[in-house]
């Protein structure tokens, strides 16, 4: 059985998935590609795929089981909400909404509709790092999980780079990361300046510091820092009642050289996440085959994005922001 | 694209590949399979394959495209020159064959052929770990390599495991490792007995440690211990004019309990080289469909079996075994 | 030449204290002890050594060149500057007073004299791993240091320990450190509850992260976490502009067993810290050998005390306490 | 109590000891020196110290308790025995002789005195982490110890050093190593060729492989390599019938850079072991003044100089050397 795949978007992100959907997942053919720019989405389709002059068309073709959406974040929720109406399950990647109003609408659009058909893309869930990682919490490895400290770190980012985007951009990751990991909401955000790196675009406040307040007392303390330099850095540290579980960089060699012996940090989200988005769209194509949405869902999407804007809230007023949800709905219990 | 594969022998291998040909390799399908126990083939078999009631069938069928290997050592020789003769690519777990004459055989009939079909199933060479390995050595990273230790540790073998199988089973896979990675054969073997492991089988010598020396003058310790009790640990260190790189156990996570911070040591082979089977099916079939056959070839099949001739007979006699190859054949080169 | 030591409470600390004095530390003798239990001051000292009935007596006496204090800090300010006045050098445990106004009476006191005379045992200053840490920063590995992250976590403690008594007898240490490690003052600390620990004591709020703010903008996030079972864990990781630096625990062996490597975690702070101990008292009888007061001043004292109290205010109000120091008196620049 | 020591020799090990001895070390001070050149002995003796004319009236002085020997060792042996027979106890720098008569000539003298008086300055028994290791041995961590793997790895040598040198001189601190960790002798040594480093003195064969069996069939791999550029590196991995124990460089902090995460590797033995040098003095004193003599023999020294000379002869012959020592005295027993 072959799920075949629509994909609205054929950008960086947009035509590396036409690439792991056509080549590396097993089960998908991307059967129709859809981008304001004709020609990349030319560029981007496989032979025999169709190349739609609109994102609508691709969502009601035929020979779409499915949508995988890449355009830019603001388009999402009404593509998303296309989807759903049409009955086709969609991956979206984050975030499913750039605003609260415009993810809820994804929400009540689903839960009308019934079932759940989306999925959003936070791929970490994905990463075998991440998946041994919460193991360990629900194994009782560590005892009660009781905080966590968390690094970001990217080596550098264009001069267009916002100060807000850090927060929704990358730390976005981590809001939903310790939500899954702690299988709870966040209370509250507060994000805290930092002596600011030189190195860095001049406007952009950074590294920062992000504190997130759990519904149920745990803290999570999580540095930001986008122009670190050195590589790309993601690390964490669950610390439970009687010990801890780190995420560590994957290692496979060591070096030693000129009086160190040396360990490889990513350069970069690619080279340190590469697999965990083949993971999530393997996952997602195997899933559908079987009939099943599992992943990130609506509501975790919605929830992300609820702590990203209390975070660019913080960042504004240098408060603390308390965060708060609509009921959820049964679909997602 | 598809390769349609036929597969010679369910049991534990043969079942894995053909689970991994059918659910995790891009491009292929098993639409054939044969064991001596039919009712092994059945059970392994995906639907709508045909279980052959002989190999000589399987090797013939026209929905055969390319055949996996996973039968007894002592068959691989005849069937694999069977594949040859039907010109069909093949892949061959190891070994090529369990003596020397034979596998010269196979080399004869492939080169008689004037084209490479045959891959040997010498799985590391796919393992990420290695080949970083093998990149920093040829990156320059170390200097000229000039010597390497290795450490070749099971948890555990069954009573029937005999001592020679240590030497042709397990530490086989260094046989073709350091051939691949010093580019280079090996000129002589000396099997050293250790003082005898007590949790062992009575009857087995383990751990053993087996010198290897390559024509370059390279030499490489190493250790094989079969019962060490706490795991499948695989490493090895190779040391250059100016540096060394080690490969070491996958990390993801690092747990800190009591008075101690660990991380995990695989304790199979299936964990610690899964993927790098999976590598394997998946850059044969790859391959296959662009026309090209890579991987360990029937000479480094032979080159192995040499090897591990000369380790068994050292092993006997307590002596340094000098290893003469035949000349290389320029299909080889 | 041999500086001739009167030691001031004769404690667990005082009697570590005496015995390094008199056996491993070269050019130091303990020629006079003081114990508010006189049984306890003559169980500690040397043979020979005089037991004095009242600490004044012991400061005045003829035969003591040097005064070690270890008596309850509440009584650490009037000892102290008995000692000043008497022109003494002391090496006075920390706290230097337990409220910022005592602390205060020390540092005029001192400048009073016109000399240092006090040194603050702040003892983590002289840890070898410590020093290397500062030593990156100072050489410029990591370029300008921008924030930190710290976890200071304890096994266990007794259920006569109070919330505060984490922030005053254990974080303190980080207080100091950062002080010293940024070469800058504290300006603001806020202390965060976390989900309580069901391990420790009912009435200890349990871990905590508390979050300094340098007066140059550098952010030090500190997790305190005294009930943590596991060992005695004091880490941290310094991130400069273009790398990081992280002190770890030493190491010396690695261990292999069932499934996991693993590398030794101290179980105390004698284990962890008590070659910072010698190195702190060696290196203060060395210097006044030489006629040098170096380490931890009476100003540092002054400026953890400082913290130390926003810190307890901040865990009591739970909000964030700026800190206003006294204009440094020139004898400390 | 003070020990005073007459040092014989005055070159960089003499003069390292000479400073250790007056300002590290408690309870000794230097109080006699003597060297072949006179000025040499001058600059190194503390003030006050008397520089003899000829070691043995620095042997004879009434203010000598304790002689340290740091001359050239083919001078060792008769140097030992006049201290022996003078009843002053010695810590001799190995080796104890560099042939095996001499070497016995110095046990026999010893025996006929009926004490010992000899300690052979085989550091490494005082480093922390070979203490750890033993100790990890000796508890039973890693079961009964069946095999080793050692590297020895220094930067580079001066173009005088000879080939054997890398034998007598350093692979000899293994020869000691492997014999108090295994509580036994050594049976066997084999020295291999490896293929020479381009960057070492063209004369030096380097690096080299020299496999040691014990007497209870334990077997321990060295590679000696004195030319390995990239720092001073000593580790080993004991392998036991239940886990492995490694001694690792010791490490205090992890530095990340550009793609890599660091640990210092040590640039030469100072650095690597110099407080082994210190512990091996300070227990030397100690002992001394509590009438006790430990740490390595004159028994010791008999044995690493007789596996030395058969390393030399395998070197040069290119087989295995059995040991055959003489019958040990009850005074090592």
């Amino acid at each position: 059985m072959t799920i075949r795949v629509g994909v609205i978007g054929a950008g960086a992100i947009g035509s590396d998935h036409i690439a792991r959907l056509t080549h590396q997942v097993v089960g998908s053919a991307v059967t129709a590609v859809f981008d304001i720019a004709t020609e990349r989405a030319e560029a981007a389709a496989a032979p025999g795929a169709t190349v739609h002059g609109s994102w609508e068309d691709l969502v009601a073709a035929d020979d779409v089981d499915a949508v995988l959406i890449a355009s830019p974040g603001e388009l999402h929720p009404k593509q998303a909400i296309a989807c759903i109406r049409a009955g086709k399950p969609v991956l979206c990647e984050k975030p499913i909404a750039t605003e609260t109003p415009a993810a809820l609408r994804v929400v009540e659009a689903e839960v009308a509709g019934g079932r759940r058909l989306v999925q959003v893309g936070f791929m970490r869930r994905y990463d075998v790092g991440y998946r041994d990682l919460r193991k360990a919490m629900t194994d009782g490895i560590i005892g009660i999980p009781l905080l966590a400290h968390a690094v970001h770190r990217n080596p550098s980012v264009p001069d267009t780079f916002q100060g807000e985007m850090s927060l929704t951009d990358s730390v976005v990751h981590e809001f939903d990361l310790f939500r899954w990991l702690f299988d709870a909401e966040i209370a509250a955000v507060t994000v805290l300046p930092v002596k600011q790196s030189p190195l860095g675009p001049p406007h952009l406040r950074d590294p920062q510091i992000v504190i997130l307040q759990m519904i149920g007392g745990e803290v999570v303390t999580v540095e930001s820092f986008v122009n670190c330099q050195y590589g790309y850095d993601v690390r964490c540290e669950i610390v439970g009642a009687t010990g801890t579980v780190s995420l560590d960089n994957p290692r496979t060699t060591v070096v030693i050289g000129p009086a160190q012996r040396s360990e490889r940090v990513p350069t970069d989200w690619r080279e340190r996440f590469g697999s965990a988005y083949l993971n999530e769209l393997q996952s997602w194509v195997t899933g559908l085959a079987a009939g099943r949405v599992e992943g990130a869902s609506t509501w975790d999407g919605y929830a992300a994005t609820a702590v990203a804007e209390a975070a660019v809230a913080s960042y504004a007023e240098g408060v603390r922001i308390p965060i708060a949800l609509v009921d959820k709905p049964a679909l997602y219990v």
